[in-house]
């Protein structure tokens, strides 16, 4: 069986993980994270890609560039609630995507409430931290390996 | 190790499963669901209690009468998006709770697009079929396991 | 020809006809509506099953156990502007329903005037006090009879 | 008795039917529609007039120059969504009045989700096709037959 | 003179008092405050009749079968914001009724500044937690000594 | 000095004045207005050009062809709150224009709060029945007289 | 007969008028506004006390101490869209009131499109610069001498 | 034990209670309530301060030089929908403070649906008449006595 | 090959271009713009029908009347915002659609920035003066000749 | 050089200062801020009038009364959210005003986020706290020495 | 005469035109579409300069590097709905704009319906596939050499 | 005493200033402000970095490097109204921060009424033009002078 490739894209100021707010993002660096995602990844032979970026358009040509990628976890961060471009990417590339969020964005400000990525992505995962991306990692996994062929269209 | 007891509860017409709209829910029946998530805690020596009910204030008492549980997975169906006393019962029992939908519902009609359970949870997984709830259970596991005492509040 | 089935489901309060606000609802009770509905069904051979209560729920259950019905007309009082649940259940059981109201609905207060059940119903009947019932038993007995397997669906 | 005198009015555009759209509105044409309510009203011994016009400035007319009429039963198409003036029309020569649509308007565009005219009319039938007008009329029927002197009044 | 009958309702999540977030409800159980209004009512002659439900339609069951009270005090809970059909119940039934709440609503989140129940009440009186409902008592029975025959009508 | 010459327009319904909801709309008909109305212009030494329809289009129609009137007074009824094309037209013509309402059209629906028309007239005259059209004489013919070239303009 | 007596209100910033803001309000000062209405009333025997404030509390002073009055002419300015306690003052004294502004509020910024007052009075005039208190005044004297006993109620 | 001093402050057109409006209001005069509400303070050895005005600015200063008062019990009447320096006044002297109200504003015109002062004060007493006035009263003391010192935060 | 016919319509007050608001319009008359359209159509081989008429009945008239023709340009002016009927009769009868502006709407006032025409449309040119007819004959052509059968449908 | 004249004005509560919310406000007292700015003033040569009422009219009063002043400077605290007449004061004298605050107000609750005064100001200094009055000082000085005679409209 | 030079700027994703979504962007690439509008430009001796960037900033600085250019055709993509700042680059450059799109955005989802560009275009072309940028050049072209020197300003 | 090191930002198109719409901007050029700012640092002894980009991504780059800054005075420009992930940095990085503008953004269009960066800012500084950075030069260092250390926190 062919290997599993997975993107991992992590939005801005991501790249402060750990330093920043750690009641609300724990102390977790985003080296910490990655090297659990990639130990995660050798146990079950996928191949992973790790990609941060504080720009939209550098997250959109990552995006494209990668489109022979078999799946794509992406923390959008802020651009989670700004960015129609990300979601078009995603839209138009046609990966299985699996949104995450470290915190429980429903428990913060109104304006961070609404998602434009959402309805393009296969599902959402938000609240538990580091752990988001395991089980992200998993929710592709379970979704490719189901063998089953879903396009995600936006209603 | 204290075994860790957790409650699983399905909100309103979850029981017709795999008997209707599959295009939407999947062939899977409640049943189904119920076995794969008993496999999972054998396997992870949890102990699960299953319920599901098509009136809100059977699943208000059910909340309450197993408020010594370790954590809550639930699925609230249409309650997501009316129900004040489910979110006030899971508010008042602590219980660390994760919420759960098998479709992801950010890609349905508006008034699926809030919840009143989301801010009071640590967190919400959806759209992955079946597997969201051995997601959510692996989640809440996780939680416990780490040992921290987050005691979920409202904004 | 196999006799038509209908299910007749009156909602919250609706027992309480003809006691109460007889302004609004007119002065016959329940049973006279039963009745009528009875006598307008022996007419047409029509078996008829007749349900009232308070508990969303209930409605629910009933709703999912005669889906065997060949169709629905529902009163859902109070229901029609709160019940998503009650929604899902028409949508997932899939037998035409007409939706009907005694007084008419928008004329009166603001949060009356949204229904969550229209658009997953055949149509919506409003405004003919007791005449709306039959005139609802018409149009399912027009519909069912007209051979057309229209499955509906919310846009 | 005195025979009864009912006025049809189809609003724009449903001079085109059963040339247009008839996964919506069904492939009866106009014609179809009209001879269907006079064998209706033939029947119950009913005098009908019919109108259609694509200018609400002659629906206003024809309503005003009919004032002596019984009852009125309406298709107000496009009309029923923005046209205050028909309202006022039905509002100031106090004959009873049906709304009708062909199609389930809840299930269609929001902006055909709100009626101008829904609370100046006796009650609303909508959603069952051709057989929406016989409905229509037997509700009028039955209204005019009770006897009941209802003045209606938008609140 | 007749000794005054007071039904006493409490809605979801009230069974809890005392043990849950004392910090907003205060320590004192629903038991405590059952004693408390059973000594106010010895002290006036007043006879209650004391009720609590997590199920909304159990509540209209129960004003329902009690419509033969002088008069309501509700604590609607969650369902303040929640339930039109309670509101119907209370409407149908006409029996004179204070809304009551133990904290002060307007404090918390936005979606418990709107009641559905306040309009069909006589009042409301929220924030003085146990001691609301001694507050609701002498209200009822202030109100229902004048002698006064106000019909609570919604605008 | 030139004689002045005043267009007077009245909108759909109001041909049926003093024989509809006279509690509102006052005993007096369209005739009884017209007359009053050329009195005090005879008086005042104007020419009154008086014009009524129940089509938009034609009341367009009637301002485009006398755009060389030195007034317009308006009472746009219906239209005044949905009607874009007749304020285009007063916009267009440039003739001095006052709206003019029998009712006090603030104290009804919502819906008749907002006007269209009322940005680009000299000013809006509501509320004093009969009378308002003399108001809205003598308010055109004091703005005329004043000599001042008032080119009104929508912000 | 009675000579009519008419309170006569001036809102905040009108004691500037023709010295501010002259394109749009005009050049005239109160004090000229004044002498025009003056002998406006001594032509027509009507007696007028005149009054301004830019305080809020002593225009209701001045209303509640007026309303032996038979009329209140009352161009409240900025309280227009502010003012509920004015908006009560009136509806409490019951004394028929004409709302009058120098400018076409309907023109300017969207925040002057409501006005608080409206509903209570009789009618509004607005736009005619000076000459609006004119026609305010005859609007009040044609109302007061036709003898209608007109109450105003907002709805 | 210390006597307890209250300040009551009654709002714009209080002053004509018992002379406007008795529909809404009832026939007691300010006189009638203040009266009443000395006898019970006599009863309950409280000392009470009663102000009336029309004027915001003079219910802030009357605020801030009684801040040494135990309690306030206010009607804020129209201000309650308007003032946000009222609001400021009670947050900035942290008296422990009881809004009450005649009538029940839930029943009335929407803008009378939202206070700004509620989420600053203790709670609110609303719909009970003059009776609402003693209510408030026993809230208060119910509250000083308990001897418990919450600092009322708006959320 | 069969000449193309594409039917060109005008809405209300479009008549009198050249005449009024020349800074917005330009000065380029109807006629001007008629004169400019047939020399393009003669050089294309095109056979123009043009018709414009300030009456909304009129234009659905004129659509439906012309169903054979091959296109339609519509330049539908203050319809533009407020006529569902003309959208409902372009979509009747699928004649593909261009809606054109002489100004760029979008830089006018709020309600002139949604249009009940455009999504039925098969597309839109807005803010070129008169040569936006001509680009709209263009892409009318250009479509005509691409032998694409694409029906449009709103979503 | 003539010397230039400030007007300072604070609004409602702001006499509170340093005794109240000094978690929000800091503890410097309206005289420590008074007595900060004279020093300030005497250094630039400025003479300044200190300016403080908790009543809307009075403000007005003062800025009218002083419209030969060269600048203002208000902090208007609760009244910059809710005074169109302050507005329209500074506007009419047309006095180059900024509008000052001691906190951030756009991280305090929703309705403290809208100024109605900001748009007819020079400009906005807002979260210094007691400094923010001296960088309004300056912002002034700065603005009044470059002889720009900027007239403040609002759009 | 100067040979006229147009930029043209894609937004992002448009390079992946042609691969994606292929059934609402067609099957034409962006080297398709940039091949057609040269052959154009050569057509007309226009200099065309192409650029397509998935960064906001980068389609900044192109414009402000190009700003001797005469005119822009620029097809924002997703930046159309969200980006402030390529606006204010466009109205800072006052080079003459004409927006473009690919499909019909009225067509598609909400948030694609409004335009944060469209104000400071000239105009705008949408819905006519690849044809839409020659439509777009053609405008630009035409604007051009009518030489008139329109300032765009927002309003 | 260490030096106070400031970080100055400015946003997209402000590197166009003075060339364009100095009517809005005035004519300095953003050298002109980075020489006054330069000046007046010198003065204070103060270490200036100065920093402009027209992508948001660079930004938040360059807020991140200079974590280690004092203070941060930023002019977000367009970004203001449309960056999430500025506010995001700006929060993580805790660096004291103030918003700056040289036009008044009240007086603007409306999508410039709110900034998604005020509420983790100290404060705001709007409508002075050049001199608004060095109001916000002057506010940081008297705000990190004065030695307290308030960490911004969103509410």
């Amino acid at each position: 069986m062919k290997k599993i490739k997975i993107l991992v894209i992590n939005g801005p100021n991501l790249n402060l993980l750990g330093q920043r707010e750690t009641d609300i993002y724990g102390s977790d660096t985003l080296d910490d994270i990655n090297r659990l995602m990639q130990e995660y990844a050798q146990l079950k032979d996928i191949k992973l890609k790790l990609f941060q970026s504080n720009t939209e358009g550098e997250i959109i040509d990552c995006i494209q560039k990668n489109k022979n990628y078999d799946g794509l976890v992406i923390n959008p961060a802020a651009f989670t609630h700004t960015s129609v471009a990300i979601r078009d990417a995603i839209a138009a590339v046609q990966i299985p995507t699996v949104e995450t969020h470290l915190s429980n964005i429903y428990s913060r400000e109104d304006f961070r409430h609404h998602s434009f990525l959402a309805s393009v992505c296969l599902g959402q995962i938000a609240g538990f931290g580091v752990y988001s991306y395991i089980l992200a990692l998993q929710a592709l996994e379970n979704h490719l390996k189901s063998g089953e062929k879903k396009i995600i269209k936006p209603c």
